[in-house]
């Protein structure tokens, strides 16, 4: 008996044309590098260093302890989406937030996976802001939107000439994943304009807000009522694995996101969305003083090494290297240093991106050896 | 400025066609009822009456303690798929179980997601056993497949005319949620020899497993190693708001699940996984007790009054009503009761679900009101 019948069992079952493309070998990379070194300098992580506040723990288990381990409804629980209107309202200036225009969801990639399933179509253009997170342009993909990608560094004059196409969506991150980019309001309105009169969804994704160095951090949520804002409670608090976040959108937006996800992940954890309560009153302010403090920690040790900008926020540092970025990871990790290649996130090739979420003696090695390796490229 | 264009911009903000069609409705109105009504006999809702027992909450709050609030690996935490592992080898008679097998996702709505969103085509033919878990046609529908309905109480004979035919996936619930129906080892038999000729992938979805009142549960995934066995969390310890479940599956399609995984839910709640760990050494005997004698309690409050069968696992019953199931859904309302029409399970219209997962008290309410309306049905 042959195997070579088209008919054949093994050959006949085939996942979806969508899951084509779809790879997870640029993350892994890095964590699995990360494995082989006994004492590696892991600069590749999108996590903080410092643990979750215990006062959220504590009301994390007070929770599980109250028996709240039931279903919650699938919009989230009352109370977080009350806190979480009063803190748009407070923090970001956002007057007309409310319960019915806020979903609960787990996490950040949890509300983007909603939101790309609901909005794109086969075909359809979106506008994603250049160097951008990587699930992005995986998702676009996924569901056959095509990228148009439009660098962080735009002025609003660039965007005339986009006006006449037509947009599904446009998505940024600010600040910004990898690039650190806090984004000016003159931007952030150029792409408000650009939305209203393309009809685009506004999608500003804000998960790194309080990693805002120089206070110049806007949500333009507080001026175009119609911007989709996404929130998460994983980077400010560390809880990237308790899995939450908001959308704070139109009405008819969450209802129709809360509709997918009763047939996705059903509701965000129940007790995450308690702790989530008791984060929203946690002063971050010492934590983010020691990363403004690392952010120029990084800048003053590499900028006569790399032509290297200062980060506005987030936790990372996204600068040019002298090769192409996968060799500078290779010659890197000879130095027990890991990094994350810039290709992942943007179409250049020659630029790599830098955590600095970590302890001030991992950082200081870090620095060691990116000064030595600018040192060594002139043999590149 | 007349608002009859059809370049508005509200008009022209639109959703992904997949989104049409989708509607929460049905499962909001037996929840919106249920709350108008001051003491409600809610026999609508799908999990259990008991608390999570103590053990693993108190498991699950020294995680928290000891800062596993962190993203875990995509797949989950090595040592709870270890210990799933052993639990499918020990009690489902799968030998094959393994830890490169198994994938850990944020409750069996997460699994069916991924596992949708990754096979289906659109015009792909899918076999349900009907009646089905509603989830199952509205995920096929929104991925454009085509849903094609096999009655549960099927002979292996009546699966000889499917074998020309190309399935992508045979989906079932076993023990079924809504009519408690187990399936025999013949049918399940059946059932895999399809799969095999077809091509089709056959998912097993065995959220109710424990809830086997006389001892007739059968893993087909023992006998056929190409199975998809969903094996859930929420319903056996009452976790339905933790959201943890696992699929045990060949290699390739773990792997392939990992990867959407990444960019969906990213992991399931860390803290979750290792409530997980100790779930599997908790012994719900009695509490599976208590439900079935509750079981027997309504087949036997019910069977002079209505054509029901004895259910043979999961917490449902599932029987017919003598005029259309909305309209006998209005008439028990006015008695306080909540029940869930069966329209939404499969394409008859007078049939109900009753959940029987509810304290005594409320349950011999229930049948009261159920056997007055049978003897007032004669009005109808």
């Amino acid at each position: 008996m042959t195997r070579t019948s088209p008919k054949n069992h093994d050959d006949s079952m085939e996942f979806a044309n969508r899951m084509n493309g779809i790879d997870s070998s640029p993350i892994r990379k890095a964590f699995e590098l990360a494995r082989s070194i006994q004492n590696p300098i892991n600069l590749s992580i999108g996590q903080p260093h410092f643990p979750c506040p215990p006062n959220i723990i504590e009301a994390m288990n007070r929770a599980a302890m109250e028996g709240k381990t039931s279903y919650t409804l699938t919009a989230g629980i009352p109370e977080l989406k009350t806190a979480m209107a009063e803190k748009y309202r407070s923090q970001n200036q956002m007057q007309y937030a409310h319960e019915d225009r806020i979903l609960v969801t787990s996490g950040i990639s949890s509300a983007l996976f909603l939101l790309f399933n609901a909005l794109i179509n086969e075909g359809d253009e979106c506008l994603v802001i250049s160097p951008y997170f990587l699930m992005y342009p995986a998702m676009i993909k996924f569901y056959g939107g095509k990228l148009v990608p439009l660098s962080e560094n735009f002025e609003a004059k660039d965007l005339e000439t986009l006006k006449n196409r037509k947009f599904k969506l446009i998505i940024f991150s600010n600040p910004s994943n990898p690039t650190g980019k806090v984004f000016s309001k003159e931007q952030l309105r150029a792409l408000a304009n650009l939305a209203e009169s393309t009809g685009a969804y506004l999608i500003s994704d804000e998960i790194y807000e309080l990693f805002d160095y120089d206070e110049k951090f806007f949500s333009i949520g507080s001026e175009y009522e119609k911007t989709i804002t996404l929130t998460g409670f994983s980077k400010t608090y560390n809880m990237t694995g308790l899995r939450l976040a908001t959308i704070l959108a139109e009405e008819k937006v969450i209802q129709a996101l809360t509709t997918l996800q009763q047939y996705t992940v059903v509701c965000a954890p129940s007790i995450t969305q308690w702790a989530g309560i008791e984060a929203l009153k946690t002063d971050m302010t010492a934590y983010i003083q020691d990363y403004k403090e690392k952010r120029d920690f990084v800048y003053e040790s590499l900028k006569d090494y790399y032509p290297i900008q200062k980060s506005g926020g987030a936790f990372y540092s996204f600068f040019q290297v002298p090769c192409d970025d996968e060799e500078f990871i290779k010659r890197a990790v000879k130095k027990d240093l890991i990094l994350v290649p810039g290709f992942i996130f943007c179409d250049a090739k020659n630029f790599v991106r830098l955590s600095f979420a970590t302890e001030w003696e991992t950082l200081k090695r870090g620095m060691k050896a990116l000064q030595e390796l600018s040192k060594e490229s002139e043999s590149f």
